[in-house]
C-alpha cells in the first residue's frame, strides 16, 4: 500500500519537475512511509524521494524503535533508514545524496517548511535548485486505499459505539466538559484517542457555529436542553467526525420541525454525493433551503480537515473511494441550534455512511 | 504583565531595525497577548506589534469569544482586535495598518512562517521589506515575570500531587500505558492537562534514555522493578517537568549505589545553578562521573523545551527568573536506566526548587 503512495508521488514529480523530493510535513511522512514520530512539530523526521530510492531519516530514539520492531513502526523495506546524529544531520545526509544521485531541482514543501530552514537548504545545496510546491502529497491523500478506508471505516465504528455508551449517561447537571471528559476516557480506556477535543454545545451554546467547549462558559443539561455532540475517534491515526443532537425530555415542535427539515437536507445531500459532482454544487445544493456560515464538509484522514473541500468556492470534484464529512447545520442565535454529520465514503456507485449511529431524533428522559 | 512583554519585545525591535514585526507563531502570540486559539497549527490568529501599537487578528468564533469574556480570554486594552472575515483577511489588515504606519521594513518569524506565506508577504506587502529574524521571541521567553512564575510554580505543585496519589497505586502486574493514562486521568479531572504525553518506563525499558511509552512495548511492573515516572502537568497553558524512580520490592545494591550517585551528582548542580553560571559548563559539572546521551537541563514555560538549553555546547548563561530543569540519568542497556529531573528557578542566590516531591528512593512493597 505505502509503495503506491510513493510511486504516485514518483509521477507526479516527474510531470512536474524536480527529481528529488524533501518531505518535511509530519503527516504526509506518516503517510507516504507508515512512520510516526511522537509529536508533529519538532522536525524528527525528514523524508527524501527520489526518482529511484526513497530514504527516511530520523535519530536514533527512533530508528532504534524501527530496528526493534519494523513490523509494528514501519516503514517498508524499500525505504532506506539514515540515522541523523549530532555529527551527520540532515544537511550532510542530504549532500551525499544530492551528489550520489545528481539531483538538480529538489522540491520541498512550500506550505510547511520554514522560511530559515528553506534558506539554509538553498546555502548548504550549492547547484541544486530548491523548489517550492504547494499541497502537492496533500492533494493526493485525497483518494484514500483499501487499507486508509479500513482504518477509517473502524474508527467510525469507534465513534458509534462510543457516543452509544455516552448518550445512555447524559443526564440534567452534567456540563459540556463533563461530557467530553466522558468521551476522551471511553476512547483512552480502550486505546483509541480522540480525533480533535470534542465540541459539546448546550442550548444557546449550540446556537454558535464554532463553539469552542474548551474555552466556552460550560453549560450545563437542563430539562428540555437540546445538545449538540460534535466529535471523532482516532484509530491507528485515522480519524472519524460524527454530530448528533440529544433533546433532553421532550422537546417542543419548533425544535422537532428545525431537525426534520435539516435530516431532509442532510440525507439528500449524502444522496447526492456521486462519482464527478462538483463541491461547490453540492454545497449549494444543500443550502437550498438552508443558512449555515461554515462548509457542508471536508475530506478527513490522517488529519480532520483534509481534501475535497465542500464549500461554495470549492472546484473540487467527488470521486470514489474519498472520504468526507456532510454536516449542514441550523443556528438560531441566543436561542439553539442544530447540526448532523455523518462520515461517508465515496464509491462507484453511491456512498457508504461509515458512521452508522441512528439519525433518528435522539430524546434523553429527563 | 504582558503589557511589558511587547514593550521588551519592542525594545529589541528598535535596536534590530525592523518598525513592525508579524508574530505567527503560537506559543509567542500567547506569551505576548494571553490570547490562545483551540489549536496551535492552523494560523487561527496572528498578532502585529508596531513601535506605536500592537494589533490581534482572528476570525468571528475567537473574536465573539474575546467580546463575551474579556476578562478570562484576553488581550489586554491596549491590543487592537482586528476582525479576519472571507472578504478582508491578514494581508488586507496589514496593506492598511502598513499605509497608516508608514512600516518600511517587517520583520517575520523566520523560524515559524512558511515559504509560501512569506512569499506572498512579499508578493502583496510591495515597498515594504520582509526581514526573517530567528529566535526573537523564544529568547525573550527565557526570563520569566512573577505571573508566569506563579503559574509554572503551580504546575510544579499539581505535579507534585498528581505523583503521591499516583505511586500508591502502582503494583505487580500494571503496564506502562495504564500508569501514563492514570496521570492523565488524575490531571484532566481536576481540569489540568499533560504537559506531555508521560514516559513511564520499566525495567530495560528506562535503559533507552528516549524511551517513548505511546509508541513502546508497554511492559509490566514485576517484582523488582525499577520504574521510571518522567511528567508533567499544565497549569493556565504553563508546564512543569519532573522525573522520579520507583522500586518495587527491595532495589538491589548496585541499583542504590546507581541511585545515590546519580542523586548525588543532581543536588549539586542544582546547588552550582547560580545567576551568571554559564550552562555548558553546568553540564560539564553534572556528567563529571555520570555518562549520560541527552542535555543536562532545559527552560520550561510555555513549552517544555524552552531556553535555556543546558548541553554541552550551549553557550546561554543563567540568570534570575530563568526556570529549568536538572535531569541527569544513568542507563544501563537491555538492564535499566534512572534519570532525576527537578523543575528550579533561578534566583538572584541560589534557586528555588519547585517540585518538591521527595527524592529518598521511593521504595514500594511488592
Amino acid at each position: 500500500m505505502q509503495q503506491q503512495k510513493v510511486e504516485k508521488l514518483r509521477k507526479t514529480l516527474k510531470e512536474k519537475g524536480p527529481d528529488g523530493f524533501l518531505v518535511s510535513n509530519f503527516y504526509n511522512i506518516l503517510y507516504l512511509s507508515g512512520f510516526k514520530t511522537l509529536v508533529d512539530n519538532e522536525r524528527e523526521a525528514w523524508m527524501l524521494v527520489t526518482i529511484r530510492n526513497a530514504y527516511l531519516f530520523s535519530d536514533s530514539r527512533y530508528v532504534s524503535e524501527i530496528a526493534s520492531s519494523p513490523a509494528k513502526r514501519g516503514p517498508r523495506n524499500d525505504i532506506s533508514i539514515k540515522l541523523i546524529t549530532p555529527e551527520k544531520g540532515l544537511i550532510k545526509h542530504l549532500k551525499e545524496i544530492v551528489a550520489e544521485e545528481k539531483i538538480k531541482r529538489l522540491g520541498i514543501e512550500g506550505d510547511d517548511l520554514k522560511i530559515n530552514e528553506f534558506n539554509r537548504l538553498r546555502r548548504e545545496l550549492i547547484n541544486v535548485e530548491i523548489v517550492p510546491t504547494e499541497k502537492l502529497i496533500i492533494k493526493q491523500r485525497k483518494i484514500k486505499d483499501e487499507d486508509e478506508i479500513e482504518k477509517i471505516r473502524k474508527a467510525c465504528q469507534i465513534t458509534d459505539e462510543c457516543l452509544a455508551e455516552i448518550v445512555k449517561t447524559i443526564k440534567v447537571g452534567q456540563t459540556e466538559k463533563e461530557i467530553a471528559f466522558k468521551i476522551e476516557l471511553w476512547l483512552k480506556e480502550k486505546s483509541y484517542d480522540l480525533a480533535f477535543y470534542p465540541i459539546i454545545a448546550i442550548d444557546e451554546n449550540s446556537s454558535l457555529p464554532h463553539y469552542n467547549t474548551r474555552a466556552g462558559n460550560n453549560k450545563k443539561v437542563k430539562n428540555s436542553s437540546v445538545v449538540l455532540i460534535d466529535f471523532g475517534a482516532k484509530y491507528r491515526s485515522y480519524l472519524s467526525d460524527i454530530t448528533r443532537m440529544v433533546f433532553v425530555g421532550k422537546p417542543n415542535n419548533e425544535m422537532i420541525n428545525a431537525y426534520n427539515n435539516l435530516l431532509t437536507a442532510q440525507t439528500k445531500t449524502i444522496e447526492k454525493c456521486n462519482n464527478k459532482m462538483v463541491c461547490k454544487n453540492l454545497d449549494s445544493f444543500c443550502r437550498q433551503e438552508l443558512n449555515y456560515p461554515h462548509s457542508t464538509g471536508h475530506g478527513v484522514g490522517l488529519e480532520i480537515h483534509e481534501y475535497p473541500k465542500i464549500s461554495l468556492i470549492s472546484n473540487d470534484v467527488l470521486s470514489p473511494n474519498q472520504i468526507v464529512t456532510i454536516e449542514p447545520g441550523v443556528y438560531f442565535e441566543n436561542k439553539w441550534g442544530m447540526r448532523v454529520e455523518d462520515t461517508v465514503l465515496i464509491k462507484e456507485k453511491g456512498v457508504e455512511i461509515l458512521t452508522k449511529f441512528s439519525k433518528q431524533p435522539l430524546i434523553i428522559s429527563n
